[in-house]
C-alpha cells in the first residue's frame, strides 16, 4: 500500500522503534520509584524532554508530556479558561475538532474567527475580536488543507492586548520549522505519531510564567502538571522522533517533502483535466496536497483508491456513504459540489519519489474510471458502498 | 535485580509485547481512516475491547480505552460530579492520590470515609454518610497494603440509596477475580501496566445506562466518550494482557502469587525478629506484603536493598531523605515510628520462588545491618543518603 495519509498518522521510523524497545522489554520500572531501575527510567524521560525542548526552542521545564494531541489541547483550553478573567475566547473556524468540541464545553463565549478563501485567518477580523478577549487558540497549520496560519503575527497582535495564545501545532511540527520562542506562543500542543513517533504520547508546551491548571490530578508527575505513571517507552520515542525531526530540518528534509508532494501534484495536474488545488499555495505545509476532482464524488474515489492500494483521506468526512463538506471547506467558502469531490494526500519522509509518481498515475486512472461511471448516470455511492 | 515492586509497575510479558509489535512496526494507520489499513487497526481495537470486556464481565460497549488509570479516574470522578445532583461525594481516606487530588478540585464537598486498623472501610460509617450523598468512590484494593475493600457490600448499600459507585480497580485487576457486573459498580478504572501490559493505556468501565460526560473532547473516538487517536499498539497489548489474566485466573494464578508472597513473608517472619505485617490478613491481595521492621528507618533500608539488588517501595513516601507516614498508614492508625519503618514488597507472575527466598534472605541481612548502624546512634538517613 502507498501511504499518502501522513496527516492522519505516520509510520514509526525504525530507529525510533529501536530507541523505544528497551523500555518495553526491560525498562518497565515505575519512574516514580526510588530504586536504580526507576531512576534509570526517570533519566531517560528527562533526556527525551531535553530532545523535545531543544527541537522546539523551549526550556526542558516548559515541556509537559501527555497522552497525545487531544489531551494537550483539552488541557491547554481548560487551563486558559480557568486562568483568564471574563471575556470571550477566540478560535479560528478551521480548528481541529479537539479545539472546537472542547471550546463548546466551556461556559464562556467562544467566537469563531473566519478565514479567507485560501484558508488563512483574516487578521483584520482578529484585530476586531481582540479587545476584551480572554484567550486565542489558532492552529499552526490546518490538518485538511495544510495551510499555514500567520501565527507570529497573531501572537504579536494578541500580546499587544495582553491576551495569551495557544496553538494546536499537531500538524505543523515535523513538517515546517516550528520555534515556540520565535513565534511567541504561550501554549502549544504536539502529538508524536504525526512525526514518526508512536500513538499515545504527546506534549504540551507551557511557557515559563504562564498560569496553568492541570487537567489530570494524582501522583503529581510532570512537575505536578500532568499526573499519571509516565509512558517511558512512548516518551523516549517522542524524544528520539524530535531529535530526528531536528536533524531533518537541518538537512533540508522539508524541501524533500515538498519535492515528493510537488512531483505528485504536478504530474496529476498535467495529465488529468478538472483538478484544482485547494488552499493558499504560498503558505502550505510541504507534505499536503488537498485536491478537488470535477465530477467525482470523493466517497467513490476513496474506495477505488483503496482497491488500487493508495491510502488517503476525504477532504470532508464521509458519513454513512454520504459526503458532507467539512467545516474547513465551508469556512473557506468552497462550494458544496467541489467540497464533495475533495481528497487529501499527505506525504511523510518515508514516501519515495517512485511512490509519488505511481500514486499520480493511479489517482488519474481512478478519477477517469469514476467519471465514466458517474457519466453513465449511476450514483457512485450506491455503486461502491456495499 | 529482583523486582518486588509490581504494585508500582509490572514487566510487559513476552507474549504481550509480541502481540503489540506488529502495531508499532506496520499497523500505524489511523483507526479513524477509511482505507483498509485503517479498518484493520479498527478491528484490532474492537477485538481488544472484547478481550477486556470478557475478562471483567462487561459488555464491549461498556469499555472505554484511556491513557491509563489516572485519566480513567479523573474522567470517572468529573463525570459523576457533572451528572449527579447536589449532595456530597464519599471517598475512602485511603484512596490513591488520583482520586484524592481530583476530588479536591471538585466544587462540591467530598467526605473522607475512615478505615479500621486493618485498612478496610468502616461500613457502618459509610451507612451514615450515604443519605444525601451524590456518589461514592472506593478502591477495590489498596496499593500500599494490598487490603481488599468490601466492594460488593458498598455497592449494595449505595444502590439502596440510589447512589452511583466508582471503583479504582487499578491494583485489584489481575491480582484477584474482578467482575464488574457481579460487584455492581457503575464505573471502574483500570491500568494495563499493572497487569503486564504497557504504560500509557488504561480503561474505564462505564455501565450501560450510566450518565456520562467525557473529559477529552475532539474527534469522538471511543463512541464519543474519549477523543484522541487510538493508541492501537497499547490497546492491543491491553487486550492481550486481559486475556492472559483471564487464563491466569482460570488456572489458579492468584494462588501461585500468594505462594510466592507467603514464602517470602513466612521466611522473613521466621528468621527475623521485630517484623510486623500491616493490613487485614483475611482480605489482602495475594501479591502484596506490607511490613514494618522495628528500629529501622525505611529510607535507609530502601537504599541498602537497592544496593543488594532488590526493588521495592517505602510504605510511606520518602521526601528528601525524611520519611513521612503515608495517608494510608495515618488512616489505619499506624503510629509514626512503625509507619516510618514500613516497606511494600509486591510480587508479579514473573517472580520465581527462588527470588522470593533470596529476597527474604537479603531483606533480613539489610535489616540486621541497619539495626547495627542505627544501634550505634548514627542517624541512618545521614549515613545512606549521599
Amino acid at each position: 500500500m502507498i501511504h499518502l495519509d501522513a496527516n492522519a498518522s505516520t509510520p514509526i521510523r525504525a530507529e525510533i522503534l529501536e530507541a523505544m524497545l528497551p523500555w518495553l522489554r526491560d525498562g518497565y520500572a515505575n519512574p516514580s520509584g526510588s530504586h536504580r531501575e526507576a531512576k534509570r527510567a526517570r533519566q531517560a524521560i528527562e533526556h527525551a524532554r531535553s530532545q523535545v525542548a531543544g527541537w522546539l526552542g523551549a526550556l526542558p521545564e516548559e515541556i509537559v508530556f501527555t497522552s497525545g494531541g487531544t489531551e494537550s489541547i483539552n488541557t491547554a483550553l481548560r487551563s486558559l479558561d480557568r486562568n483568564t478573567g471574563t471575556g470571550h475566547g477566540l478560535v479560528s473556524a478551521i480548528e481541529h475538532s479537539a479545539v472546537l468540541r472542547c471550546a463548546e464545553t466551556l461556559e464562556r463565549e467562544v467566537m469563531l474567527m473566519p478565514v479567507n478563501a485560501g484558508g488563512r485567518l483574516e487578521l483584520d477580523l482578529l484585530a476586531r475580536g481582540l479587545p476584551g478577549a480572554a484567550f486565542v487558540s489558532v492552529m499552526a497549520a490546518n490538518n485538511e488543507t495544510g495551510v499555514i496560519q500567520p501565527l507570529a503575527e497573531i501572537c504579536a497582535m494578541a500580546k499587544a492586548h495582553g491576551v495569551p495564545v495557544h496553538t494546536d501545532a499537531v500538524q505543523a511540527a515535523g513538517k515546517m520549522p516550528f520555534n515556540v520562542r520565535g513565534l511567541g506562543v504561550d501554549l502549544a500542543s504536539f502529538s508524536a505519531h504525526k512525526f514518526h513517533g508512536p500513538k499515545g504520547v504527546g506534549a504540551l508546551y507551557v511557557r515559563c510564567g504562564t498560569a496553568f491548571t492541570p487537567l489530570l490530578w494524582g501522583g503529581s508527575q510532570e512537575g505536578g502538571r500532568r499526573s499519571g505513571t509516565e509512558n517511558t517507552a512512548g516518551i523516549v520515542a517522542m524524544g528520539a522522533a524530535a531529535s530526528l525531526m531536528q536533524k531533518l530540518q537541518e538537512t533540508g528534509g522539508h524541501g524533500q517533502l515538498a519535492n515528493l508532494r510537488d512531483a505528485f501534484e504536478n504530474k496529476l495536474l498535467e495529465e488529468l483535466p478538472g483538478v484544482a488545488v485547494n488552499g493558499d499555495l504560498r503558505h502550505r505545509l510541504p507534505n499536503t496536497s488537498h485536491l478537488s476532482f470535477d465530477d467525482c464524488e470523493a466517497a467513490g474515489l476513496l474506495i477505488l483508491l483503496d482497491e488500487a492500494g493508495i491510502a488517503c483521506s476525504a477532504g470532508s468526512s464521509c458519513m454513512s456513504g454520504r459526503q458532507r463538506p467539512s467545516h474547513v471547506q465551508v469556512a473557506m467558502g468552497i462550494e458544496e459540489t467541489r467540497a464533495r469531490s475533495s481528497l487529501r494526500f499527505s506525504f511523510s519522509t518515508m514516501n519515495t519519489m517512485g511512490e509519488a509518481f505511481a500514486a499520480a498515475v493511479m489517482v488519474s486512472r481512478a478519477v477517469e474510471k469514476l467519471r465514466r461511471v458517474q457519466g453513465s448516470g449511476v450514483g457512485p455511492v450506491q455503486v461502491y458502498c456495499t
